[in-house]
């Protein structure tokens, strides 16, 4: 398929552009309520008297939407993005009602699979950011990348 | 209130119990259709050209029924589940349309924080199997927990 990468062509240092997404508070009760249900995701009110003092996505909110917003980016994975694992996830900041995020993939490392010629490993730094270009999640991307039939 | 764990009552080696889900196709392809839009995880035809050969879940989808049940689960720390991130997330089994999932979290390590004396980690080993008592996730949680008032 055109414009799809192999392996062969990641190298460390490039980066990435998504698209951004807006999250609204009815989108994160909607997600807490079917996989975080805790006050502080779930219900304003609740919220005002918790660690967070007031609501704020989940985690695996801002996580999900960064997943399709890789998705939908420009790094096009031939054979679709594929992960063996992730490293180091934070949530440095937290994602309030109204914050439009986006993700920036950056290329960290690139290594051939002993177990598997016909894969390679790519490295990715995946930092999602909000509006105000504060880092709200930073994770390293193990993907499990096809290469080029020789 | 009553039954919730401040910091001093985790112990290492301490091992706790969720409940159980049972993953659907159409909520692998619903998850995955707001989340993880890719031809494995949203349309069984398509999937069978794919890596998987099927309809497999979303890690993301296996991640935050993993959150569901660890929130329900006896875990139960005072003030929510808080976390500061979380380390080496694999996914060494894909999730079938029709897997039953449960969750056990082990506390690997408990530790002051130098930084908020009213607060202490606690490193969980978070591990999700399907009905076969196979490993499908497995991830270190690290969680910021209240220490009782002195």
């Amino acid at each position: 398929m055109a414009g799809e990468r192999y392996w062969e062509d990641f190298a460390v240092g490039q980066e990435f552009k998504s698209g951004s997404v807006t999250v609204t508070a009815e989108a994160i009760k909607a997600f807490a309520s079917q996989y975080d249900p805790q006050p502080f995701h779930t219900d304003e009110n609740a919220a005002a008297g918790t660690f967070f003092g007031g609501l704020v996505a989940s985690g695996w909110h801002t996580a999900a939407l960064t997943m399709r917003m890789m998705v939908l980016s420009d790094l096009c994975v031939a054979g679709g993005l594929i992960g063996a694992g992730l490293d180091e996830v934070k949530w440095p900041r937290p994602v309030y009602p109204g914050d439009t995020l986006h993700v920036v993939p950056a290329v960290m490392d690139v290594r051939p699979l002993k177990s598997r010629p016909d894969r390679g490993l790519v490295r990715v730094h995946v930092q999602t950011f909000n509006q105000d270009d504060q880092l709200v999640q930073t994770f390293v991307a193990n993907l499990f990348v096809p290469r080029r039939q020789q």
